[in-house]
């Protein structure tokens, strides 16, 4: 199997998971069929969207990737069931695992992208980061909740907002693309999965200054 | 009177229709005239924004048709009078009519210009049902609701994708333009007429499975 | 201190208001530091953003002015000491003021650049507006709310319109540019302020009518 077929299926996999997490959320919602397609469809292709009209770059991921819809068009319909499957704890960690998987793969992605586009260094994170994260994002927003990684204080967007910028640190050095893409990648991934299970909260403010407004 | 003016007649009928959906949810919500105009023009226009947006097109369709958003803007100030006519039964027949009509006009619309951008059938499919429902998604989410399209078990945007796909269908044949567009928009319309008429209803999710998420 | 150095000024306490506004609203949802950013940077840079998007222009704003993405960053850290010192009384009315300044700045700015786009009239008053507002609408989307500006009877999206077309009309004179500009700008500004110390209302639906639907 070779790099090039490795990354394809990390990037079917991190989709699939994306929608399950849309799909997940409609079932909670009560939605018929079409509302569980456009959430899995919004999950898993909301951030790449997104990163593509604000680097103007055509043809969007999910239109030159067009099997990938078919497949998520395929989840739609067998998910009932795979959900009444993901009940199983081990289940529940599989889907976390790549969950932080592809926000690592997605994010720096998505830095690369800006990068290769010459955006300056805030930009390119910032860029990376919705890559990850917006697909989530327009997901709760659409379920009517205040999206879940601005107010979980879990370090979600963090690990990606540092795994980019050890890929943009790497990309100041000699060292080779895969390198690069790996470090970032692998230290989202890492520090997201650490801070599942180690249950890392990012700071609250303190509550008199909260209640002060 | 031409086919041409026809097309003009039918898509002004059907912007206002969608305009009038998002008046009557603005003042269901207590809106201001702010809100009256925004919800009218987001719901006219949103859709074929989205559209002209993913597919990269300019002008947009309502930079275009300019004289189409003085329309809206004036529909704003008379409708308050309007929906007190709407009360009717015939009415709100009418505007059901007109409304499944500007589904089959707008999304087949859609369909035919991510056809022309040479996009793969599933985007055509998806693009086509963007364009039709995307203003009734964007005015439910800003009104705090979930998109009723996603939850109320009709098949309005499974009609849409249908005549979407009997519009690309005929798009391989030698048929010509005008057969291709009046049959996806037709199967459109008549699917989404049958179905408000016979009360037709998406299946549900059995509720063992709903329940156990 | 030149004209070009007082619009950056201006241009960046406008930046910084429209972000403490979101900083407020994400502190009030009890968002963590990562909502925080998000709100403030969408508050700040979410009207632009759309308006890039419908005039196809790259790079965007924030991408031009990445500086203000550091400052606006920056700003999410100090953000709990300011909000205290906000609840003085002229704070808030400084924060009142520079906002209504922010309003007019992006506003006719927008309008600006729809104009330079060679846009028909509406097309510029429109993209004028949604320049100024859209940021607060998307702030508010996301905190799930109905947008402020649209139900609260204040005419502060009323404002942004009639100072662009105040902007507009002066473009078809032999005016100068800066006045163009400085009336479009100074209109909006001082009505919305006017508008705020006089409590003006947009006039409300006649109950009967609003209970009609």
């Amino acid at each position: 199997m070779t790099i090039d077929s490795l990354l394809i299926v990390a990037e079917v996999a991190a989709t699939l998971v994306f929608a399950i997490s849309g799909i997940i959320e409609a079932v909670r919602k009560r939605m018929d069929v079409v509302g569980i397609f456009a959430m899995a469809f919004i999950t898993a292709f909301g951030g790449g969207t997104v990163r593509d009209l604000l680097l103007d770059r055509r043809p969007l991921f999910w239109v030159q990737n067009h099997e990938y819809v078919w497949l998520v068009l395929l989840l739609t319909f067998i998910a009932p069931p795979l959900i009444r499957v993901l009940r199983h704890r081990w289940v529940d960690w599989l889907l976390k695992g790549t969950d932080a998987f592809g926000l690592g793969l997605f994010s720096v992605t998505g830095a690369l992208l800006a990068q290769t586009a010459h955006m300056p260094l805030i930009v390119v994170l910032i860029i990376g980061v919705i890559t990850g994260v917006f697909g989530g994002v327009m997901r709760d927003v659409i379920c009517g909740e205040i999206p879940l990684i601005f107010r979980n204080h879990q370090p979600y967007a963090l690990c990606a907002f540092f795994g980019c910028l050890a890929y943009w640190l790497l990309h100041q050095t000699d060292a080779a693309l895969w390198i690069q893409l790996t470090a970032g990648a692998g230290i989202t991934t890492l520090s997201c999965l650490f801070a599942l299970i180690g249950d890392w909260r990012v700071p609250e403010w303190p509550k008199n200054q909260m209640d002060a407004d």
